[in-house]
């Protein structure tokens, strides 16, 4: 079938390419009366080039058209209403006022959203200010909440929340902008897998010496993935998965993996996958779409941040006996975009 | 990116078109030796042409590259593997020994198969030369077992089977044939979402007046989905889902539904998908991958098929009090042959 898909589009190129180049069809053209006799063959094939260029602008436009206009469907379609009891968006936040002003404003204006709890880990309580532009910022009447937290810890951001409405979790940093209809998306392949991690940021876990008699792990970050299309982790800072995983990680997982996550100040979403894939035996699901940072790149730029991160996946694995994480090749993509069976 | 994707397609169909015209890629036709000096300035635009058009064949021989070496990674990749236990293949027959013969043969041959099991519905249980040829066609020692039903009915390929060794089935038809690389993607596919309907054949609900008051329903068959990206239903003659609900269909849902199946012959699968999508409230996963057909098309390709499956939509909505279908867009595609982020 996806042979079908691109003989349809190469048969649509082709057809197009001929029918401009007037070759096949045009003889008129074929043999232009204003071409001089025994003019260089090479003069007669400007046209032919020209035309190509301009044939393969047009495919790329038609296709765009095509894309836009199939992705109108998008707000009113079935799917994208998600369930009737929707998701709650759980944004952690650190000593970044503007920004988290600007994401609880953005997901607390998107349909499906329950409601938008913020965790705060400062000594002090969040000021006023802040606090009344977060709280007054949100159209639609979306509850945005505090989660306030004394300690600095990045454990935080997976303590229970009291009262959490749905069972869905949206986890996301306050620095990244998920749009609407890409969040609306994933809440539906996350409603299909609901035991799942489901999110944008995919990692693996590679072995360090495939031939070696010891289990040593590497950490694979994005070109690893792109290049080899498989990944056994989505990072916690961009995914859906059910509240019950937040009592998981606070209550029953090895205080030891908590500890270590705050003595590294790192880490904290690679011990999310551990737990979820240790309860699952399965992989995560990676969702695609274009997903913005809008403030610096964070700690995952700092230099000797894949060692670290390695060092990680090799403590885990310590502390489980074994590496619960499970690797796969499946990306869910919006068939809206894409025109291959 | 998926524009990107789109118009990489495209440039190759237009740069191969062109080869195939012969017209941009025959140097001596380009520069012939007869090109007289003083050529007009559009000769001096060859070269431009020239570079582009090999731009173009680069470009799309590097990706092709790319992507079959990315494709070996297929059979040793950690996700192809599937789960230690595996699942069980539960194949549809009904009077095509031949074709049972061959797709029997095949399953049983897939890695991750633990058990191949024959629904035979007919009054005569199967000949010896059948039932030896079968048995004894299947390498690695796959058990292949014969579920035999004196009644022919459409409802026994959802019976309970005794002794099913793995939570997941796979169901499908004698006559198509699914390539095992392609079976156990799938498989991890379920994996991620064990409560759905996991398969290669969407079908759609659609509204047959959206304006109007009366909630009646057109079956949409695969061009509707490919034109909209949309789906609500894949058909169990090739898709995977838990054994419970084989238990749920024969034995917990409305028998006025069996009832219906065994009257009209049709829509077994319809019933099934209604069953899952009304017991998980969400809708099931289309994955992408190509399978084939080596029998004739069945009774998919009688007159009046589309009619009649909009009856039983129709139907069964009344029945069920409401359209439990839920609609969605989400396609499970490997990324190892997705370049796109």
């Amino acid at each position: 079938m996806p042979r079908m898909g691109k003989l349809l589009l190469q048969l649509k190129a082709a057809a197009e390419e001929d029918r401009r180049h007037g070759l096949a069809f045009s003889p008129g053209r074929r043999h232009p009366l204003t071409t001089p006799r025994h003019a260089p063959v090479a003069c007669r094939l400007v046209p032919a080039c020209l035309a190509f260029c301009l044939v393969v602008l047009a495919a790329a436009a038609t296709t765009l058209a095509l894309a836009l206009s199939l992705h109108r469907l998008g707000p009113d379609d079935p799917a994208a209403a998600g369930s009737p009891r929707g998701f709650s968006v759980v944004i952690n936040t650190w000593k970044r006022p503007a920004l988290l002003r600007r994401s609880a404003a953005h997901y607390a204006a998107c349909a499906g959203v329950r409601a938008v709890h913020v965790v705060w880990s400062e000594p002090r309580p969040p000021p006023e200010t802040l606090r009344r532009s977060v709280l007054n910022g949100t159209r639609r009447g979306t509850a945005v909440r505090f989660e306030i937290n004394a300690a600095d810890s990045l454990n935080n951001r997976f303590r229970p929340i009291r009262g959490l409405a749905t069972d869905a979790v949206f986890s996301v940093d306050d620095d990244l902008i998920v749009p609407c209809s890409t969040l609306r998306f994933a809440f539906s392949v996350w409603q299909s897998a609901p035991a799942a991690m489901v999110g944008f940021v995919p990692r693996m876990h590679w072995l360090a010496d495939t031939r070696g008699s010891t289990e040593e792990y590497r950490y694979g970050s994005w070109w690893s993935v792109w290049w080899t299309g498989t990944y056994s982790i989505v990072l916690s800072k961009a995914s859906f998965f059910h509240k019950k995983y937040l009592d998981l990680y606070t209550n029953q997982m090895p205080p030891s993996i908590r500890t270590y996550v705050n003595e590294n100040r790192n880490c904290e979403d690679i011990a999310m996958s551990f737990l979820v894939a240790n309860a699952t035996g399965a992989p995560p699901v990676w969702v695609q779409g274009r997903i913005f940072e809008i403030g610096s790149s964070g700690i995952s730029s700092l230099k000797g941040h894949d060692l670290q991160r390695s060092r990680c996946l090799n403590a885990f694995a310590a502390m489980y006996g074994h590496m619960p994480l499970v690797a796969t090749t499946v990306k869910a993509v919006d068939s809206r975009g894409s025109w291959f069976w």
